[in-house]
């Protein structure tokens, strides 16, 4: 375990990721967390995200935090992503930040800005 | 934009975040950019992951990383993945790591380690 | 309407088809079926079909219908997904037996059996 | 195989699974084509009609079809939605059409028309 609730921590990824880590050890839930089944459980939770606005106008779409039942919803969804995308990282040992950071730098290159 | 590619660059999701937002506003991409379509983006590249993952055994997915061009390619889908999580959360004015935080805090109280 | 429940009907896709526009129209439920978001409709029902698998073995898997719960939960979202995919093909006037037809021809050049 | 392609055949859903079992069993691809495999096969599909249409407004979403080169993508996409379903219900048993049949009775109380 990583603290009381509300305890101050730093929050940066890799504590964040410790923490899954411990949470899914302590349930002894690693078995399940093969990459096959947590990339199927990243994409059913970005599934998830697409359900809350898949009959919203684009217009509607934008202002889906001005309701606070609805922010609650996406922001819940948004965090089940990241924490399936960091387990997954941590079972495959991807370092996410660096992974992106490579990935900007190649599309600078292939989409040069006008 | 935010430098030369390999110059030396603080890696960490607010930096990053902003990178994704500079190339974005430099290419006139933002009026794509709608919640509505980040979320459909975002699911793509997550099945983009599932793909790699489909057809294998658990005991292969497991293995992914020691084929070099296979974990080339899961490596790119992390970072497609984290990028429109990102760019989400910049449109609708999240904080993915503040909202992972808090829900891991509710799934300790929800499935309370044995 | 198309009769009354359990009147017998023609049970084949053109006459379903015809059921669920009827449905749709009778509700004023058109102006929201645009292919864009018929499509994301039905990758979020496929993502709930993966769901229902993502955490089981591929032998559990294989015994999901013994279950009766979950055989109407996996029957439930097969229904689902062919309801969008068949609102989808009726806005754009595509034929899903002939496009199936001519995409299995395909196949059977691109992979001749052995 | 299931006769010359060109050949005249009877287009129903039945007649189409048929094909499609004997194409996987002439390749030998059955051990691949577990419940869980099939459905994870079958949200990638569904994934790639959404890419189709991710950046699309919803106005240029209903005039896809007006060109070729996307009609024939989107046609392609339904047929392999298709496709993985039949192969789903196949080795579940379910039968699609009273499935979706039985849905659309539920829906009816479920949203009564008005």
């Amino acid at each position: 375990m990583t603290g009381e609730p509300g305890e101050s921590r730093p929050l940066d990824l890799a504590a964040l990721q410790r923490r899954l880590a411990e949470f899914a050890a302590a349930r002894d839930w690693q078995p399940y967390h093969t990459p096959k089944n947590l990339v199927a459980a990243l994409s059913v939770e970005a599934s998830e995200l697409v359900e809350i606005f898949q009959w919203l106008t684009p217009e509607e779409s934008a202002r889906v935090m001005d309701d606070a039942e609805t922010a609650g919803r996406v922001t819940d969804e948004v965090a089940d992503v990241l924490a399936y995308l960091l387990q997954l990282c941590e079972v495959l040992g991807i370092d996410p930040l660096a992974a992106l950071d490579a990935k900007i730098d190649r599309n600078e290159r292939r989409f040069p800005a006008p």
